[in-house]
């Protein structure tokens, strides 16, 4: 691509156009997309990177907005990331519910952007991750990466953040409902939102009680209650991902290490299916396609036969 | 595996351990998993697949417990598998859920399993669809399929039964929600459970309003009320999955073509994936790791680097 070059040091330089477009790029996921990473890689391992995640309607959008006005007001700039299940039906809700956040666009001290969490091959974008190691070169000392649905790949997608912040809601249902979702090891801290509503208490001791079962690990997740719409809890939420913060910062490299080793294996898995793309033919998956329907062979022999693996 | 093929004979002919245990092998992903598949997989294509899903707290579980029961009063056998984020925290709570379920163990035509939706190498497991190729083949004419989780992944599961059913509650948040989740696009049939709670007609007017918004498709996906744990609205939703269940079955075979070929792909990329693994050696990974750490190299570089792909 002409000009990736002269992106690239415009980006580093605090061109917000030329982020979006390095952006577009990585979402891409071509041979430039490759260059990007390449080049932003080495420049970054600044910023901190906050997870966030929880059900649908538990009030995560509104909690991002107002941590990214809490951070705004320590004059630190921010970056926030919607992993969006991209979809023609849900595309106009997303965009409504945007609306608050694209308010901030006017201090240029926040970016904000959604990115589809479904990749053009189909299966899972690997796109965040790889945004989030652009935001991160570009300088900005945090990130705040929000998933949309709570599902393995969108767990697995919060659990490359530093801090992970699980939002649950009084009343959504017990504590039972967050572990079966698999929510409960991987929260650092856990918000309960919608304070006022009922329930709050009695969800706060479950959760707590069940937290304490797990507790096997250096870090203690505290439980926050908010009210993100009044902007309540949002300055005990700032100070527990800052506690958090001083304890991965204080801690060994461990995670640093297995983090990469994650990194290294999701991306050899995307280039492998890429290489499979490649090796079959249109033709012949079309001829394998009539045998499966008519159960003349099953998926995953048709699968080797076409790889040539089997 | 020695006795591989008098288990599945005996499977074959109803042996529900001989069932379990190719399960197990079906799980496990080796080589005896590929010769289960190439078997069964030609005996298949008659059960009828029942995807359900919706965020943590909805009820599915008890919904799906009065849907066997609904199932079984016509005289038809039913399988019910569920996908579960298997880890440690959460084994505990979901057993002790899963408890109800075991009461129908007693009941011979009805066989519950609960399968990891996180693969022994990391990743996302393909174990669902597989089982279902088994409980199809030995002759269920019932397949139900429920995800824990709503994310990318587990609508992708889904996404692949015959009728998918997207279980939600009132005052859960409203249709938004559920479009943001990407759950609109995908529900054949949309139950609101826990119809007792405040806020029914209003969360029925709202989902019957943006389906209505999606409508350009020649099955109108019904909205049922129920309350699971009093029985209530379960004919009427046992009725909606009939009457999809002949919708489907009068279509050409678009469709099924279509999931053959998702299939497939599906299958490449994990033939892939381990092929990935079989090429890199721990010892390469470890010093890759390491450059990685240290940003000397990025991680989708040192991927290429190993595979000997760049």
């Amino acid at each position: 691509m002409p000009g990736l070059e002269s992106l690239l040091t415009s980006a580093l330089d605090g061109d917000r156009r030329a982020l979006a477009k390095l952006l577009t790029v990585i979402e891409r996921g071509d041979q430039d997309s490759k260059q990007v990473l390449a080049t932003m890689y080495g420049r970054g391992g600044g910023a901190h990177v906050i997870g966030i995640t929880g059900p649908p309607g538990a009030g995560k959008s509104t909690l991002v907005d107002r941590l990214v006005g809490e951070i705004r007001a320590t004059g630190d700039e921010v970056a926030a990331l919607l992993v969006d299940p991209s979809s023609p039906f849900s595309g106009g809700a997303i965009l409504g519910d945007r609306i608050r956040m694209q308010d901030r666009v006017s201090d240029a001290g926040v970016y904000a952007r959604s990115m589809a969490s479904r990749g053009q091959l189909g299966g899972m974008s690997r796109a965040a991750p790889k945004a989030v190691v652009v935001l991160d070169a570009v300088g900005f000392p945090y990130v705040i990466l929000e998933t949309v649905g709570v599902g393995q790949a969108e767990v697995d997608i919060v659990e490359s953040a530093h801090t992970t912040v699980v939002v649950l809601n009084p009343g959504w249902g017990d504590s039972i409902q967050a572990a079966k979702a698999g929510l409960l090891e991987i929260g650092d801290i856990f918000v309960v939102n919608k304070a006022d509503r009922d329930g709050l208490e009695a969800s706060v001791a479950d959760l707590k009680h069940m937290l304490a079962e797990g507790a096997d690990r250096e870090w203690s997740p505290p439980v926050v209650a908010t009210i993100a719409t009044e902007g309540n809890g949002l300055s005990e939420l700032w100070a527990a991902i800052g506690a958090h913060r001083d304890h991965v910062r204080g801690q060994d490299d461990g995670s640093a290490h297995l983090h990469a080793r994650r990194e290294i294996r999701a991306a050899a898995a995307e280039i492998m299916t890429l290489e499979a793309q490649a090796r079959i033919s249109q033709e012949d998956l079309d001829g394998m396609v009539e045998e499966v329907v008519t159960r003349r062979i099953d998926p995953w022999s048709a699968a080797e036969r076409l790889l040539g693996a089997g």
